[in-house]
């Protein structure tokens, strides 16, 4: 055995890879109206975020509905448990000491309480994507208002299924009237002033 | 907005993950009777590896028995269900960059298959810890073969329930007759040899 080789016998824990990174993990949760930008805003946080050097990830519906939670329909039940699967798994990427951005519209607040009591105090970051019913069904990036519209697609949250809002969420996000790019800094300027981000040099906050 | 802020409005891919890590994700799955050393010996390779600024993930029973797999049992359903819900973890922590290191007895090779199966080519290293029944049973860390053999524990890997031995694992450990720390570093030299470990100055290939 090389003389060079220090062994570590104990286990690898999260402070260390909190450390690691430069960064406290946290969960940022998206909550939204379908269409209200979760999606796109998480991606330009975490854009940002990787191009200043931490380390993210980012759970939507491509990664897991497809996979992990491939199993898993859209009665009330199976809703339930894929937000505490989402849940599960955004706490061991939080261990693993990785920022965790999870876009999902997650309408019922019981639901986002669990996966916030999942975490530890001020692991878990609600951002409520804020837009109106009626500008989210006038983008309608995906046609599916109109189909929920004509009752193509059943239980569709805003129109035949309850959108719980948030009320006091970490972060909140005017969707309607601000651009994607603004909401983006407003979520890393409030990651900067908490200290998420320690020792970031390229991040100063944004006017 | 400041000037000096460039909006990437691409997705942060895998491979933009994998460059800023320096390495090439993996999954390495440690197979085994309870008490070959599975978790002795993925805690050393894994402690390596972060002390030498890679980032690693290990998934066990201790974080996922009781989180994401708590509404499972060991039935032959739940087992499967069970390491079909890991395999998809894996592939998430591959997707984020992540070494992931996953020690669980996994006894059927289908199962194992299954994991293969969802990531991509060589992101998949089968770990074979091999150690005898007798030598396991002497071991007993936990005092399960003794409970099994009472007949407390059914359905026991290696006493009342099969182990399908890897058949072409790409790493076989002799875990009766090494240490734990020969062990781990046969598992990094492996990683050194494949070039999972780009640029990684403080690592060399160990004699």
């Amino acid at each position: 055995m090389s003389e060079n080789i220090v062994w570590h016998r104990h286990s690898v824990e999260k402070n260390d890879r909190s450390v690691q990174k430069s960064q406290k993990p946290c969960v940022l949760w998206f909550t939204g109206l379908s269409g209200a930008g979760k999606s796109t805003v998480a991606s330009l946080v975490e854009s940002l975020l990787v191009a200043n050097g931490r380390h993210t990830y980012l759970l939507d519906g491509d990664n897991i509905r497809h996979g992990l939670c491939k199993d898993l329909g859209f009665t009330d039940v199976d809703r339930v448990e894929n937000i505490r699967r989402i849940g599960e798994v955004s706490k061991l990427f939080v261990d693993a000491g990785v920022i965790t951005l999870c876009a999902f519209i997650s309408p019922f607040a019981k639901d986002r309480q669990v996966v916030r009591s999942l975490l530890n105090s001020g692991e878990f970051i609600e951002i409520f994507c804020d837009a109106s019913l009626s500008e989210c069904e006038k983008r309608d990036p995906k046609g599916l208002y109109k189909k929920a519209r004509q009752g193509v697609i059943k239980n569709f949250t805003g129109i035949d299924s309850a959108y719980e809002k948030p009320i006091d969420p970490e972060v909140h996000l005017d969707c309607t009237n601000e651009t994607p790019e603004e909401l983006a800094m407003q979520v890393v300027n409030y990651l900067v002033d908490k200290q998420y981000l320690e020792q970031m040099p390229a991040v100063q906050k944004f006017a």
